[in-house]
């Protein structure tokens, strides 16, 4: 089969079409006929040597698929072969089929097409697990996202509205910033104009959660803009990773730090929350309450492009190869 | 009545003792007729000028109490006067009488005389809330405590013994040390002697959840020793406020930075800890599982001999005043 990996570290050239063998689903997974996966930044940092699969992961990228289901291992009762799913993955999503743990699947919501599905797992347990589960986001409190206008932003606004929030996010064009106001956002803050920090305050507007991908930069002004109890759950460090942190601040608003990843969380923490996302979001999108957002879908074969159009952060919300 | 405040912010001489009119019970209060007070270290600070009391709170220092109560405000109706009690207090508690919120009083527990109740509220209701509501230990994981000779230290390693957690602690004397293992430490680090951080890792032993009163100067190696999943409550900084924090650390764990104070939280929350707390506290107090660990009893009018045991940290255990 046909499938993604980055042998030696590097640029968008890193990347290589390589020829592997179908696998075999193992007891208790399910085995996938892929039809589009979805990219995520992580599999950038991945190309470029920073983020390595967990021992015994593939070394094929992709974090996220759509596709049916050709066979199944082992104690698999619950899904047959023929069922339209996408999976959340801990790799291997760039190849024509992949095995998967079958507390990592789900059935396609309804109202979404095979392919759109494909972008659907890695935004909304990621999410769900970070804003909901780890950062606790209650009715009526305020949810600060960071880079609203990506794939886990899209997302972050919608499902964090449905759920009685308020949406403040940051994102680096107009046309960004227009999009974001569409999907709901309650303020929009185009961080190349304005600090966020800034306008927050004088807003008189603090973040209950904040969802951040920037890390060490962003450090100082989000605890400066989380409110009493906040909590600030960074899942990515485009900004740094290390950053000096004011105890006597985060004391007096008695708020917490904390830093978290879905891929290497074991097989059991990983079914937990998607079984718990797909509870609370699928009818979500099933009610035309949350949609997919799609950037661009291309075919296996640009994945260079694909990379590309992430690295640039022209993008709003995902891309999708296709297989 | 007689009462002690610092005026003007210094060393142990700051402390004055002054004439005040006995407070009223307002709605919700009881009026308390003191029997003793306990002397923590955050009263230090504030003698010190660093940790006024919250808008509205007394001048007068002293965050717990035990005594018998003398009237009840409006809509108390759960306490009687005369009942023996002890109190967590937002200030107040080195005077003869203090006036507290209903919620933030408990009858004293059986098996503790009414003057060593005095120590109990603090500790009790700090170990509570952030060892167990905050840090969410469970049974079978591991606490770091350091200060293990405190009276938080000496609290902590009995309550989480009791809920079947491993106990490390840190501790400053090779007497503090024998006390803590006799109270049931799993491992103790004179960290005069030694680097706990070197101790714990070449043990291969790592803490789900860590109660830090040193901040800056620990972070690094606090979070060094975190397991997967960790939790490390900081509650005091008397290491310093400032320090980097290595994110990409944080996140390999998927670990949690968190800091608190529970004396600026509001009455209600209070409350809930207090409430909590007596319910899942008291009972281990009652049949000798946990007792109060006393230093030393002095009159009020040694209230600087007291401040300068704790500045000495020769005690082990709590300092009590009695009025």
């Amino acid at each position: 089969m046909r499938a993604v990996t980055a042998p030696e570290p590097g640029g968008i050239d890193a990347l290589v079409i390589v020829d592997r063998p179908v696998p075999e689903p193992a007891a208790g997974e399910v085995l996938i006929r892929v039809t589009a996966a979805g990219v995520n930044r992580a599999d950038l940092l991945q190309r470029q040597g920073f983020y390595d699969p967990p021992p015994g992961g593939s070394d094929i990228l992709g974090l996220e698929c759509s596709g049916d289901i050709v066979s199944v291992g082992e104690g698999v009762t619950d899904l047959q072969p023929g069922a339209h799913v996408c999976a959340l993955l801990t790799g291997g999503g760039y190849a024509e089929y992949v095995s998967v743990p079958v507390g990592q699947v789900a059935t396609v919501p309804q109202g979404v097409s095979l392919t759109e599905a494909a972008g659907l797992m890695e935004v909304a347990s990621t999410v769900w697990s970070n804003v909901f589960m780890m950062g606790k986001v209650q009715h009526g409190e305020t949810l600060l996202v960071h880079g609203g206008g990506s794939g886990i932003g899209t997302m972050a606004i919608q499902i964090a509205k449905a759920f009685g929030a308020k949406v403040v996010v940051t994102v680096g064009s107009a046309e960004k910033a227009q999009f974001c106001t569409e999907l709901g956002a309650d303020l929009v803050i185009n961080y190349r104009e304005q600090d966020f920090a800034e306008v927050m305050t004088e807003a008189g507007i603090q973040a209950d959660v904040i969802l951040d991908i920037i890390g060490a930069k962003y450090l100082a002004a989000n605890v400066s803009v989380l409110a009493t109890a906040g909590r600030l759950v960074i899942i990515g460090m485009q900004g740094g990773i290390k950053a000096e942190l004011n105890l006597a601040a985060l004391l007096s608003k008695r708020a917490a730090v904390m830093a978290t990843s879905l891929r290497a969380r074991p097989v059991g923490e990983k079914a937990a929350i998607v079984s718990q996302m797909v509870a609370q979001v699928w009818p979500l999108i099933a009610d035309g309450t949350v949609r997919p957002i799609i950037h661009a879908t291309l075919p296996l074969e640009d994945v260079r492009q694909a990379h590309q159009a992430l690295e640039e952060s022209s993008h709003i919300g995902k891309v999708l190869l296709t297989l």
